[in-house]
This record gives C-alpha cells, structure tokens and sequence, in this order.
C-alpha cells in the first residue's frame, strides 16, 4: 500500500528493456547519440511542433529551473502559485539557476491561479523604473501540486494574460501526462495551442528513471539553454541512457498508458474516500494525486496498518484521536486495485 | 576501432542487470533506498574511512562542482593545472557553483603540479587583505587529462603544500580507477593517505551509465554538501537506479577489473606507438588515455580506414601531409585487443 | 513643497564641512583612514556595544544586501514584510548579494509582522528536509516604509520568535533615527537589546551624501563582510570620506536633531491633514512619512500648485475627480514650516 | 613623501566646491539630477560620441565588474593580463556580477598583451561547442598596473583581434588621464577610434572623492547596465554629488590638468632613478607610476626617512641589504616637487 510518491515506484519493463537495447558498443556522447534524433522527432510530433527545441534532463528540478533560467533575467519575478514546485520544493534552484530572480506568489484557487488573480499580481510588481523587480515569466503546474488539473482554456486564459503584459510562460509539467489524460486532451492544445511558450515535460513521475524533456516551441527562446544546462552540470556525457527511456516512453502511446493506470487507481481512491462520510476529500482531483482530511485515529489506523502516504498538519500517532488531520495520496503506474482496496478498507473500517 | 572516449562505450553487463534487480517494487527516494546505505557502507570499507560523507550524482562535472563548492567560498581561488577538466570542460560549472570563485592555474609539468609551481602560484596569490582572490583548495586531477598518473608519493607532496597554507586538497578523480590500477596501491594511498580530503569517486567512464560519489573524508567538510545537490539539482528522486549502478560496480571488485581492461588496452597501444620511428608518444602514460603526434597523412590513413579518435592541432585531412599534428586515444573497459591492433596496423602502414 | 523623498535635500552644512576638513593632504585607503577609527568608537558608544563590528558603504541597498548576506546562506529565506524595501525597492539585490535566497513574505499589519504572522510564516516554510528553501533571517524594517514605528518591545517580540527558531534578527534602518526620535528611546534599546543580531544604520535619508553604518553585535555574524563588500564593489578607496560624514553626523548630536526636524514637520503635516474631513491618513505616522487617501481633484490641486510628492492608484490629473487616492508626503530634515503650511493650504482649500 | 598610491591624495578644491554648490535645495534622485544631464553631454562632447551611453558609480571595482557584465555571459571567459586590476585587485568581482565568468590571462609584455599573445589566447579557448568556457570581452587597461602605456595604435591592434572574433573591447581606464596626457591624443583616438567599445573613465584616483564614469559607444551594449547597477546596489538616492564631482572634473580642462600635475611627478621621479646606478626602472614608465628595482639597504632607508610606497618582494628591513627589492612609486595630482626631490635624496643617498 505505498501511496507515498509517484517516484517510488519501478520503471515500466519497456524503458528497462529500451535500456538494455541501448547498452550496445560505442556511441556519440552529450546528446550526439543517434537515439536523440528519434526522440526530438517524436516529440515534436507528440506536440505537433516541428520547430520545437528538445533538449533532456535526469531531474524535474533541473527542468524546471534550467527553462525559467533561459527566460528570466536576474532582476525578474516569475510569477507562480505559493505551492508550485518551483517555490516549494527546489531548495531554491530557480533562484540559483536565474541568478537570482525572485518567485512573486499569485493568489491560488484550488492551487491554480486564476486570470484575476494573475492580472493583480502582475500589476502589483509595477516596476517603477529600475527599482522593483522586473516582470519576468508566468508558471503554470500541470497537474498542480494539490491534484487539480487545469483545463485548457483556463491554461490560455492565464497565457492570455501573460502575453498581455509581454510575460513567457513555463508549463511545469513534471505529471504532464497524467494532467493529459484527464483531460483527454492533444499535447499540443494543452500547451502551444493555449499559449504555452515552453513546457517541462516529464517522464521520471510515470514510469521512467529520471528523464524530463525541455520543450521550447520558439527555439528563440532556448538560445542559452545548452551552454546553461552544461554549466549546470546537466549534460550527460553517456546520454544515449536518457534518450533510450524517453524513447520507450513515448512508444506505442506507452506514457499515457502509465498515466491511465495512474488516474485509475487514483480515482478509485477518490470514490472509494467519497463513500466515507467521516472524510473530506480536496480540491477536485482528477487525476492521480489526491488530499483528504480525516481523524487522527483513521491515519493512525491506516498507517498502522501498512499504508505509506503523508499526513500533514501534526503527528499522525500523537494528539486528539477526532483532530483532523490532512493526508495526501499519489497512485503510480505500477500499482494495483488491490493496494487501494486495502487501503480503502483501513480508512473506512 | 572506437578510441574517441572511455564515455562512448556501453556499462558493464552487472550493472545493468543491478539496475533491473533495483527496478522491484517501491523505494524510498531521494537517497534514503536500502540500496545506498550499502554505498556507502563499501565506500567507506574501500577507502578505510569509516566516518567519510559519501554522495552520489549523475555527471563527473557535477562531482566536481559541487565538491569545490562545499570546499571553496566565492571569494577564493582553486588551484589547479591549465588542462585540468574544471578549467577547460566544464563551461564554468566551478565558478557557477561556487558563486563565482576563480581558478588559478599553476604551472604544470606532464599535466601535474609540483609541489615548487603550487607554492609560487600560492604565494603569487598574496592576498593583499580583501583585495586580491583569497587562497581556496587545491585540485589535483588523478589520472591527468593528459593521461599522466600522480605516484602517492606526488600527491602527499601537493598537499603537504595545500596544508602548510591551511587549504583544502581536492582529487578529481574521473579516472580514479584507471589510476590506481596503474599505481597499485589503495584507495585510502591515494587518497586521504597521502593528504586529500575529498574525491570525486569517478564511475561513469569507467563502465557505468553515469554515476560519481562524491566523498569527503572529514564529514564536516560536507556541512553544505546536500543542500548544495538539492539546490543544483542534482538530488535523484529515484536514487536507488544511482546507487544500484554503484553498488554493481563496487562488487567482486567489478571496477578494478574494468579499469584494469581499459588500462591493458592503453597500454597494448602504447607499446605499439613506440616501436613506430613516425610517431611520438606524448608524456608517459601509465593508465589508458594517451596522446601521441604522427604526421597529418598517418592520421588521415587511420581515420579513413576507420579509427575513431580525435586529432588535434589542425584539419587532419587537409594540409602538409608531413605536418605532425596530435591524436588523443582512450581505451575503455570494454574494448578489444583486435581493435587495438587493427588501429596499429593502420598507423603503422 | 518638496515633499517626495527624504532623499531630495541637501546634506548637512556640518557634513559638508567635515567633507572639507577631510580634504587635507593624504589620507590611508580602504578604510584605513583615521576618521574610521573614531567612527567606530562612536557608533560603538551610541549602541552601548564596544565589542561591534562596524562598517560603512554608501548606500542603502548595499547596506541591507551585505549584511543580509552575511546572515543568510543562497539556499535560506529571509522572512520579511510584502512592503519591506528589500522586497520592493532593491531590484532583487538580495538575491544577488545573497547568491539567489528567497524572500519570504509575512502577513503585515500597518506594514509590521506581527509575533503571530511571523512565526506562522516561519512554520509555513517547514523545509523538508533540503527540499524546501531553508529558514534564514528575519528583516525588521525601522521606521516601516509606510511610517510607522515599531515599538522597542514589538522589535523584542519579533527578534524572540525568531531567535526561537535560531534565526538571526536584520533591523533596515535607513530611516532609524526617525524612529528612534518618535520612539524616545535609546539606540541600544531599539536594537540589540531588543534582539536585534544586525542593524544597517542609515544615514543618507536623513541628512548625508550617501553613507550608511552596518552594525553586528556579534562580530563573528561578520566574518564574511569585508569579502563580500570588497567583491561588491562597496570598499571605497578615498574611505575617509564616508567616515567624515559619520563622523558629522555622529557629533553634537547632529543626527538626532536632523531626525527631530523632520520629524516636527512630518507631524505637523500630520496634524494639518487630520483635521481635513475630505482626507483619511492612513495607518498612524509618528515619525517623517505619512500616507494619506484625498480625492483625485486634491491631489491634482496641490500638484498643480508646486506641491511634489507621489499619488499612487491612477495618474492624479485623469479620472473621475471625486475617486480617493494615495498621496505620500514625506519630510526631510531640511525643510520648512512654512512648506507644510503652504501644502496644507493647497491641500485644504 | 607619499607616494603610495594616488588614492590618497585629497580631491581638488574646484571639486569640493562643486559639491558645496550642488548641495542647494532638494533634486531629484536616482540619476535624474540635472548636473548628470550636463555630465552626459560633457562626456558625449569629449568622447565625440553623441550617441554613447553614460553612468556614474562611485568605485572603479564597480565600473569595471558592471560594466564587463553588461558585455559578457556566465558562461564566458574575460581575456586580460594576469596583472589586470579585475584580475589581482578585484576580490573576484567580476566574476560575481558577470554571474561566474572566467578570466582568461593573456601573456603580456610589459603588462600589455600583444596582439600575439591576445589571438594565441583567444585561440586556445577553442570552446569545442558547450563544453570550454566561451570566449568574451577582452580588456584592456590603461593606463596599465605598472604603469606603462598602450599606444592608439597598440590598443587598436588589440581590439582588431577581438573583432575578428566578434569580441566586444573593454577598456578599464582607472588612470585613463594619465595616459591620455602621456599620449598626447584625444580621448576619442584612445577609445572608440581604436576600437574600445566601452570604456571606464576614471575619476577617483585623479582628484575626485570617488566616480567613475562608464561609457558605452554603442549604446545596445548598455541594454542591461542600469538594471544591474541597481541589482548591484550602485545606484546612488543623492545621485546629484557624483554628477557634480564629475562635472567639475570635466570643466575647464580640470582632469587633464590634474593628470599633467600627476604625470610630471612622475617623469621627475623616474629621471632622478635612472640617474642613479644602484636603481633600476622597469618597464618604460610614461606616466605616474612606476617600478623599480633598488637594494633592499636603499629602500630601508627611503622609509625611515619619511618616504611612503609599497616594497614587494621581502620585508624592506629585514634580510640581505644588497638583495634588490621592487619599489613602487605612484604620484598624484596634489603632489609638490619637494617631495619628489626629498625622495631622491634618500634613494640616492
């Protein structure tokens, strides 16, 4: 019952195998490798983006922070949610990669900023000549952090807004491909065709070992990305090992396969917590990554009982048994129905 | 005939199929997999330092980046030779990562320092109080980029230089088991033995797919150690494919075996270069990298017939045929003696 | 009426003339000279703190930025104001001095942290581990950007929740002797023994060139400073100049009597606009810088009538003449009673 | 006797009454004084360049580092020689407000490249595409550390190679009068005409208190300068006393003035020294410094009498009497000719 992480999970045999394959005599290095041709070929297929720039990482982090850095000066704000990735959980890597710009938080609805709360914030950082930071990029999550899935119309309503005040804006796509799915959605009408101007597309949260794709549709846009990325010591000399697991993942649609099976399991999680009247799910969450609230004591039970998830807001083992207390569900590609069965019985029990 | 790198060739079969024994089940991420505590513990068996600080990343720059960083305050300068990897391939990872330390290049003699050019080039670097660049850590490169081996004899040597100025001493040690192969001595000789106080622990051109640990044999040098990878970038989530790759080559002393490979080959070419009356082999060297200088058209021939390796000093098709340009070969683990002979065979014409 | 900046004005004709006086024959660099050493006993007397380490750079945001950044490592947060200046007004100095921390903003009221606002913010940012930014320091800003003061014991409830957390305490003092002056306390009062680990004690807002002290209680929170103003570009060669502003300001009393002019002026504006039915002054200025709300058609009247000062919200000359804005008056030392007098007619007519 | 340094001489008077001047009634801050508009169009008119763009900062560390990172990448390397001020003097601040760029130390004749030193450096950092560091600015300075002077000539001849390579020219001119007067040439000829893209116009060590003009010829070069001089914390609130130090430098000829005053203090010193055959001049010295090799007895005795300068290479006092030692005299502007003569009395003696 490990509802801990979508990053604690195996890879997909496919992608051990497409590693296997790749492991055979010499090959060019630093993304000279013929297995790179493919992949930028697939991708810009997926995306339907012929022009696209395609370059890999091995981490979300270094996707993220590397595509803000190339469209953020030093003196800039990225405009994000206060639970985005990016401010939350990169031990200030945009901060580092950008030289220093800073991350302006946007009011959030069901962590999703709205094109109001966007406009206020944007408007807000007036820089007054030299002074104030600069108005730098917009960064949307897709799937957010809290497991809500923006539609596409709120993603252009929020480039709309963006490019209104001449502002690029970052997709932070590390569940891209669930956000997708839930969707049922093109990559393309989720991204370029909303307005996206680069997108962090993830593999390593589906079912990879640790590869993401830096996608920027305006090659413009990405004219420091490589020298960046080898900077940051993130060009791979052996990197015919990222490109053969992006290969796999994109092969016979086998990523949203993973993320289908993700969502399932997640949503069977959401309608099995629905059933229990003493647990309030959040948010609205379409896709594999879900909050409840619940009791102490139905933490504890559930833990106790071999569950590995997150519980928020206080010890799941010590205080008031009735206190309520936040947990939070994230179902990968490989698990099962029976995993959340079981889990579902140790909450409602 | 493929002597371009030691980064071209395939990882080793054991490391693959750790990685697919790795690949099982649910794994706590982000460094704390059962698989790592095993890492660390053969690290530290290895070197005979049972309270060294072990890490892992993906890529040789990132080791050594972020291991100067955690030895090197931004107003202070790193020693190291002229054509140490820091100084030429790293597009200025050191001084990204140290926010903006310099590198002071000391004279060197067969790519090494000597105790006497490290002490001018530190007393050259008078401080002046806060003017000049403060003196920083030493970088030894272990083996050279030029090939050449330090004895431990030469690197106690260095660092009983570094000392007497209270600096640290840094091995980068891309090539480490290629070197100690070709010494014949420890791990902890050629390391904390003879004065070092932190190694990049190369893997990745010596069989792997890409994994370096980082290891610094007083723990506290290593206070900002995690933060530093986090903050990079360079944190796995999916650690446990990291440590696997590690744990694989650390055992039934797999790495030893391959850089002894890697080593025989080099060492089959050089005997091979120096029974030719057209060719100068460059430096001495003991491991499997090695440069030599023949005339244009003797490269030319070997390239055509198929050679892969790189040329130095001019267009190796196009000029005096008689011009002696210089070529680069390395040996990797897995190549072959037939290799080595057909490359001879075609220099040798 | 010049009413927009206490940066406007003139210095001091002491100051001045203890620029002249220094002028003579030559004089040790770099801070050296020996003006500095009597400044630093000055300020060592004024704190009541013999063992502080003492500093002078020539601007208000190189103030707030080294000493920020002698407090906080790239990968922590500073936790401050949404309104503080080194939010607002320093173009991301912080996060460059700092080599990319983040800012974090706690909940003001009348544009103070509260204890409850601070520590729920330090909370919030619960690191994880190295995934989260880490806590650094928290910034007081004295008197606040919006006028007004905190209290000596409200600087000590803030600097205990802090320090509850092993955080180091910042005071932005850039205009501390306005505060101090509305305060009626003593400078050591206002700081260290309020919990205060570092002040930047302004000067240049209230009567100087440009000079600022940067003051650490505990010299060892110093140890990086001299580096980091050197490699900023902030070490003065000519130094005796900025020491012989301090000095002016430091003798007689000449900073307090500057403060308490500007001060009278700034309360006597304050008492002219609480008597205007058509005007709301904001928030409660006890010290040189008020915020009023008056409608757009009072502002217009005063601008027009010679008036300067800054009206935020929409252009004071277009739109409905009835809707309110915010107009900021803020007084200088060198002004005039007759000034506010005329501004008030304007303003009340 | 002081001839320690030319940072330690007073500002001349007409400089410290411009500043009493400018220090009338309040003005607007942050550049936008009206001196700063005359000191523009001053600047334009002598520089012959009526599009060039023009800033003030009060320190030459920070007119160099700004300005060379107005005009170089992170990931790009900075040719100079190893004698440069940015180089030994700096603490490393170029490489902190360039974000990380390397130096690259041009072997140098007489501490001025050649334009053979300047191509086989520039050639050698053959990037091989992300991996080197990347080739940057080259800059220039003069006059240089020891005191010699590049002709126009010389200085075109080095900016035609950087210009071969598409390479921007910086010229650090800390003494750019004393070299211009030595020249004989305008200040047009030394600068835009040669080729210099952007030059740092010192003042501080030329009788101002402390500004440094930085000019860019082509104004798209400075897209980024004030923005980073803000960032940087060198933007002055009471812009109005550099814009008057700089104007009264300008009037009248003043600057040209001082430098001629500097220069032959100079000349008298060096023709003293090469009539004595215990001494030895370096370098070939046209200006207002220069080197000298002396007995270690001679110079011990030159500081006991009163004398002020640096000695390099020993303790002055102690050791071997006939051992040479380095002296290094500096003359300013406020120099007399006694003290020049009183000097040689003692070196003679």
């Amino acid at each position: 019952m490990f509802f801990a992480s979508d990053n604690g999970g195996p890879a997909h045999p496919n992608v051990m195998r497409a590693l296997m394959r790749a492991n055979d005599g010499y090959a060019s290095a630093y993304g000279a490798d013929p297995i790179m041709e493919e992949v930028r070929a697939q991708i810009r297929e997926i995306f339907e983006a012929p022009q696209a720039a395609v370059y890999l990482v091995a981490t979300g982090t270094a996707a993220n922070a590397l595509t803000l850095a190339a469209l953020c000066n030093p003196w800039q704000t990225v405009f994000c949610t206060p639970m985005a990735h990016i401010q939350e959980d990169e031990c200030n890597a945009p901060e580092f990669f950008t030289g220093g710009a800073k991350l302006t938080l946007v009011e959030a609805v069901a962590a999703k900023m709205t094109p109001d709360t966007l406009r206020r914030a944007i408007m807000a950082e007036e820089t007054r000549g030299v002074h104030g930071p600069q108005r730098g990029p917009v960064s949307i999550t897709q799937a957010t952090e809290k497991g809500t899935v923006h539609s596409c119309a709120e993603i252009a309503a929020l480039s709309a807004v963006a490019h209104e005040y001449g502002l690029k804006v970052h997709l932070d796509g590390a569940r891209f491909a669930n956000a997708l799915v839930a969707l049922d959605c093109t990559p393309a009408e989720m991204t370029w065709k909303a307005g996206v101007d680069a997108v962090c597309f993830g593999g390593t949260k589906n079912g990879l070992l640790g590869v993401e794709a830096c996608v920027f549709f305006d090659p413009a846009d990405a004219a420091t990305f490589e020298l960046r990325r080898k900077r940051g010591a993130h060009l791979f000399s052996k990197h015919r090992y990222l490109s053969a697991q992006m290969q796999a993942y994109l092969s016979g649609d086998l990523w949203l396969d993973m993320a289908r099976s993700a969502n399932a399991r997640g949503q069977r999680l959401l309608r099995g917590l629905q059933q229990m009247p003493h647990v309030q799910v959040l948010f609205d969450p379409p896709a594999n990554l879900l909050f409840f609230d619940a009791p102490r004591a139905v933490h504890a039970r559930a833990l106790n009982g071999g569950a590995l998830y997150y519980v928020m807001g206080g010890d799941p083992h010590v205080g008031d048994p009735e206190e309520m207390l936040t947990g939070r569900l994230v179902a990968d590609w490989s698990g099962d129905d029976q995993a959340v069965d079981d889990l579902l019985d140790l909450l409602r029990a």
